[in-house]
């Protein structure tokens, strides 16, 4: 597997939970922030997207929690992305700690975008990603 | 001092933190949440006035903690409201405990509202809080 | 498909994002607070187990978000449970708008619980959750 | 005023709610972050605090908000501390733009800490911040 892009965390204490570590939930906050960086570094954000009338939603996620973070721990979410059918954008995630890079978490998203209540494949993020989706033989 | 809204909580797990209690940042969420579901009960809520193109914005919080809210705890979160000066609608809240009425939190928080990047007290909410910011002598 | 407990809940404004739709993880708070919910009325609690020493655990996460919950949305989160193999728990869970039932999002939840480090069965879930994990014939 | 501490952060997307800035509460996530990274550097974090026992609590937080952040800003988290009476700490805190260090929040924030259910300042606080707390003449 190889990664096109990764950034860097360190988790923060109001992340963790009553059991001490990072609630589930966050892991996605971490997930999407880093597609998001990612989006921004090659062409237009979310943001950008949501004021043209595109919405990048998340269509599927599964998670594999491995090992769990905690309170203090440095990270790296890294990822790469492929284009499945006409529609969809398929991310590879995974977060591992920087100590020692232990897995802990890896994860599939599809992401779909929406514009007028359609599913579509905006052609801004065809040219954005023109090298990274259609990879050249 | 007399109360003019209440709203029913209750804790869910992960709004606490590792200390096992609830997290400070998310005593804001409850109060906010109370405020929004009573402006919502009495006139426009914050969409509908965020597509007006007027935002409601909190200007200033100050927070009393208390006592700690733990996971399970039932609550309830009140308030009520006055005008203060031209520009500023000041709400005081409380959370306390259902059980015993312990108090856990207490809060000032003003609110103003901002049309075309301006300072304004829009004459939608004068109009839906006519009776409370308004009492009849 | 048939739901052995759901909750009632509400779209609270802080939880959506600036597409004006609920943040994809919070739905993960959502599915796991009712989760816990139906823990406590049937058994201990997370934080229960917790101070047993035992931490049950999300190992792995599917969802699909089929419909977008909006700020004031009245929704119902409702699951199923049963045990696969040894050591695994698979929650089944769905998100329906109360109004009309449409689907909003599905989930695939496998817990494990551990204690001491490893991965094991607690006889107090078996105990709690006899009648439902262990149907008669 | 001086700043004895500061730290960089970036608004990350999730942070913001459908008003387009970021949720008033996530700022208290921010200074308390903070606050947390500055305690880790100079003696024990909230944590280590907890496992012997002590829990360093807000008891009072005011925060002024002056400008909104938005999706992708970059800013700093600045604090400095002293002691008021025996038993309490204050945080000044400020969140500028890193841009142009325009300020988009500032905030006093009182602590104190909690051992067997009592108010005290323990010693190994006094003794990490001896030379904060206790400035030589």
């Amino acid at each position: 597997m190889s990664w096109i892009y990764e950034q860097d965390f360190e988790v923060r204490e109001y992340e963790c939970d009553l059991q001490g570590i990072v609630n589930n939930a966050v892991y996605q906050n971490y997930l999407e922030h880093t597609r998001n960086s990612f989006l921004k570094q090659k062409g237009p954000d979310l943001k950008a997207l949501h004021d043209q009338g595109i919405d990048a939603v998340v269509a599927r996620i599964e998670i594999d929690y491995k090992f769990p973070l905690r309170a203090g721990d440095e990270f790296i979410c890294r990822l790469n992305v492929r284009r499945e059918g006409e529609l969809k954008l398929v991310f590879k995630q995974e977060i591992i700690l920087k100590e020692n890079e232990r897995l802990c978490a890896r994860a599939n998203v599809i992401i779909v975008c929406i514009e007028n209540g359609r599913v579509c494949m905006p052609q801004v993020i065809l040219d954005s990603f023109k090298e990274i989706l259609e990879p050249k033989n």
